[in-house]
């Protein structure tokens, strides 16, 4: 009998595929060769046939695709918990933004960067859809570590991290276009930061530059609730009629938070087939609000979760994420049966796949998608019994379970250890950091 | 100079002590000897003085009070996650009660409880309010592990757990008594488990027995809609109302859940220091309500914080609830300043143990006080860097940080391992009734 030579079989593992019929396979494998899904069975004779260079081991294991956060400012690792529990407008005004405007360069933003993305792949994440500044810097970062993101300069129309306005972020955009475009694991976004810090004419500017360069965009919406009364004073309309009347709308837009909707904007949202980027956790610690989840889902949105940055959440957990909007979403409807955990998996995974064009590719386990994979131990006594892998992915688990990273059939991190950056030089360089953010 | 002998020394530790002034001291030390705390400081030379026989190196640590979880059901474990996303009535009448009804025995109660305890000490817990049956295997099961436990023998007026009714109970609940008058680590409640399943002549008599007995009283209040509007209908009151009528509350009451209470309900609970726990996760995934933390707060009703049991949560992570509970009742109070996280973090500590009669023993790190303490890893790169522990424990991190518990001076995990139970014993076990639970 001839072996076929692949490059990693994973073996023993409890396969949840997230396929459109939500396969499971208990005993599962999955044969990986040249970073893609060859095969994946239960059947012990076939498996015989493949000769893995390496063979990860998942008894009581979930495997499962990697998580897909599709709305971070990863570059704010540093700020991680500088200043809670104020008000949105002082935390921004006395605390965010006079530090950014004094820590902000490229060192800081690819240091920072690389932080993040270690945190990231500790909670099981394979790609990122970022909005920040010197986005350059965070590719670069992630190129290192090995992990796919979206990078998005954020456009607001005033001086913000070292530039003068609008039209040199705009350049440095055109920039990242060009040096990205031949990139396997890093993609452009266009990132108006929000119709408060970008005029109509930013907007229809950044539109017509997305539709040129066939470019996803990437926006805040409707995060709280003065956003949305100070577009009805000065536009006459919400932020989502705002935009649509700017036919800014399409399947090629991920809108982050999107917590003040009416119903008329969610039928506009619906019937655009915009994404919806949940971030659930920071909405309530900023009190910003519940977002309508249930209308969203009604409408069939295509609803992905996120963490937003770790300066106001605090940390990138989409184990957490997840669990927290099921539960809250459930207790708002008075409906213990809305978003049962088969259902929300599918928003870090699937959908968020969707969201960000990568649906042929990524956010399940298929034969012929690349092998963006993670395991999740299941047989600490905290996870003991089960008798579902869905329920304890939602309910019980959080981020330290997740124990192995494949990203592109490449191993990124193996039993918790990161296996393409140098964790202590991080934590040295936080430390070092953290003294410069309080001098 | 002549050196103090003494068990146990806890150095380099970043010591939150939730004393009344909430002092914290950093690269602080706590000498510990007979189950006490000696001496608290962060004078280097002061230290000297003690030679320790055993020393923790709290290095990049928090250092503070363990938790002490008011509201469990701790022989549950075996049920985890065995049916989620249905509706309380369905999943109490087609899957709890049915499985209870035909697994439990002391046996399976002992060894349930010894899986539950085992999560709690993971989670970093001390103490914890226990109401369930064959309660004397639930405290055996805590004494093997070192663990606080108040333990309650669930009363309710029909056939449950192999009790034909309500008198057996109590009779049961007599023996718990006698049983453990003398223990130092063991307290018993009396545990009328709710309105709706104790008539009024059953409260009545449980309310005698903990007059003549003095012990404290732990119930289920005004859980559901369906529980309040079920007693508005049947007695013309509301649940809270009723007990107050039968002059049952006082500052020895725990009411669990207590999420629909009227204005009035709350101005009773207040006057009468009843103290209140607070099941945000298990609330939110029964889709029960949100309770009015805010108005309960501003009464100064002592709140305390709580897990409720894995089968509807399905965690016993205290960090995970007063995460959970501070950020939703910031934006249900559309106040981001509310619950800072310095006020939540004395839920589960000095307020739990106000609730539970220890206050002069637990509850803070202080002179004099059992030395029931843990240690929290800061060190990982998701925790890095840090600003204030405060922030860290309520909105980054998550249980597996917490890496060593004390109980009366003693280790009970050190470095997340577990030094008074065989965890591979209990996770076998766990799986043996797993198979048991499927036939």
């Amino acid at each position: 009998m001839k072996l076929d030579n692949i490059d990693i079989l994973i073996e023993n593992g409890d396969v949840l595929t997230i396929n459109s019929e939500m396969e499971r396979l208990e005993n599962g494998w999955i044969a990986i060769n040249k970073g893609k899904v060859v095969e994946i069975s239960n059947d012990p004779q076939e498996k015989q046939k493949y000769q893995p260079t390496h063979t990860i081991n998942a008894k009581n294991k979930i495997v499962m695709p990697g998580f897909i956060n599709t709305h971070t400012h990863i570059a704010m690792a540093y700020f991680k918990g500088l200043a809670d529990d104020l008000p949105l407008y002082t935390w921004l005004n006395n605390h965010i933004w006079p530090k950014e405007t004094a820590m902000i360069n490229d060192e800081f933003v690819y240091h920072s960067s690389l932080h993040g993305i270690a945190e990231l792949i500790k909670n099981g994440t394979v790609m990122f859809n970022d909005m920040y500044f010197r986005g350059s810097e965070t590719a670069k970062a992630a190129i290192k570590a090995g992990v796919r993101a979206v990078i998005g300069e954020g456009v607001l129309d005033f001086p913000v991290a070292g530039y003068d306005g609008r039209d040199s972020i705009l350049k440095y955009s055109l920039s990242l276009i060009e040096q990205y475009k031949d990139s396997p694991t890093i993609d452009v976004s266009l990132s108006p930061h929000s119709i408060y810090t970008c005029s109509i004419e930013t907007l229809q500017k950044v539109l017509d530059m997305s539709k040129k360069y066939g470019l996803l965009l990437h926006t805040h919406l409707a995060e709280t609730k003065k956003e949305f009364d100070d577009s009805i004073a000065q536009h006459g309309k919400s932020p989502t009629a705002l935009l649509n009347d700017l036919d800014f709308w399409s399947d090629k837009c991920i809108a982050a938070h999107s917590v003040w909707l009416t119903d008329e904007d969610i039928d506009i949202l619906a019937e655009k087939k915009v994404n919806i980027s949940i971030n659930t956790k920071s909405n309530l610690k900023l009190a910003s609000g519940f977002m309508p989840l249930k209308k969203c889902f009604e409408k069939k949105i295509n609803l992905t979760q996120a963490t937003d940055g770790v300066a106001s959440n605090n940390n990138l957990s989409i184990i957490e994420e997840i669990s927290t909007t099921s539960k809250v979403h459930k207790a708002l409807n008075h409906d213990p049966t809305f978003l049962p955990a088969e259902q929300v998996i599918k928003f870090p995974t699937i959908n968020a796949a969707k969201a960000l064009g990568k649906k042929e590719l990524l956010g399940s386990i298929e034969v012929g998608k690349q092998a963006d994979i993670i395991t999740i131990d299941t047989d600490e006594i905290e996870a003991q019994p089960i008798y579902s892998p869905y329920s304890h992915l939602v309910y019980n688990l959080n981020s330290n379970a997740i124990k192995d990273v494949l990203i592109n059939g490449k191993p990124i991190m193996l039993n918790r250890q990161l296996l393409t950056l140098d964790e202590n030089e991080i934590k040295d360089r936080a430390k070092f950091y953290q003294k410069k953010m309080l001098e």
